[in-house]
């Protein structure tokens, strides 16, 4: 864990987070500023700044996991598309590796433009949505 | 290898392109119209259309050789960083499953536009792209 990082604290639990999944090796939850609803952060429990810094023994575990998300979103949450992406140093706020996995629907404006974010009605809203995600998820 | 996907033909060979790297299990490529030069597609050598698609058994194969083309970006290549996605269905152009791999370095005005691509001078600086990052790839 590194000190002072957000995204080790939301790993710990010290931090608050809307989580989709916690696990031994990695944690998703929601990001705050979502490019739309649903859209969730999957991060590496260990501290690894980027992809490349990431251990080969963690990218199978890792990208199961952001797999199962985009199916999670697919499926149950019902978009029939998703955006996956990570920056590594360049535009990246927090210098922890982390994974987005963002719903995706036609005609939903994401193309042309990738960072007029949405954000949620609310508190409850955002609550609600990590909720359906994390019960899909469980149960995928 | 599915009837006249675009990707299953860079895979075999019978449609010409810039190659990156080549093996059993996966193919690196230049994007024809990269978000900046040095934009590598990587995708499975089998054909899946989305990454939810992507059999468990390839995540591990997949995502090491996208790691190390990230890598390549980062280091020999010299982009201080990078930025590595994938559009499942919505937004994705051919529907076999890809990830970009794209150079970043800062100020270079992707953030707030992700669809604004620029070429290449002409097919030899291409090419020469392509064999730089090739080179770089096979000493990583």
């Amino acid at each position: 864990m590194a000190d002072q990082c957000v995204f080790c604290a939301i790993v710990a639990g010290t931090t608050d987070a809307h989580y989709v999944f916690r696990d031994t090796i990695a944690t998703g939850f929601l990001d705050k500023r979502p490019l739309f609803p649903g859209h969730v952060l999957v991060v590496p429990n260990e501290h690894h700044e980027t992809l490349p810094d990431l251990p080969e023994l963690l990218i199978e575990p890792l990208f199961t996991r952001v797999r199962r998300v985009a199916e999670v979103l697919r499926h149950p949450f019902g978009a029939p598309g998703s955006f996956v992406a990570m920056n590594n140093v360049v535009s990246q706020s927090v210098p922890h590796l982390h994974v987005h996995v963002v719903p995706r629907t036609r005609g939903d404006g994401l193309r042309g433009f990738f960072w007029p974010r949405t954000g949620y009605d609310d508190d409850r809203h955002m609550a609600a949505t990590a909720a359906r995600l994390a019960a899909a998820y469980a149960a995928a």
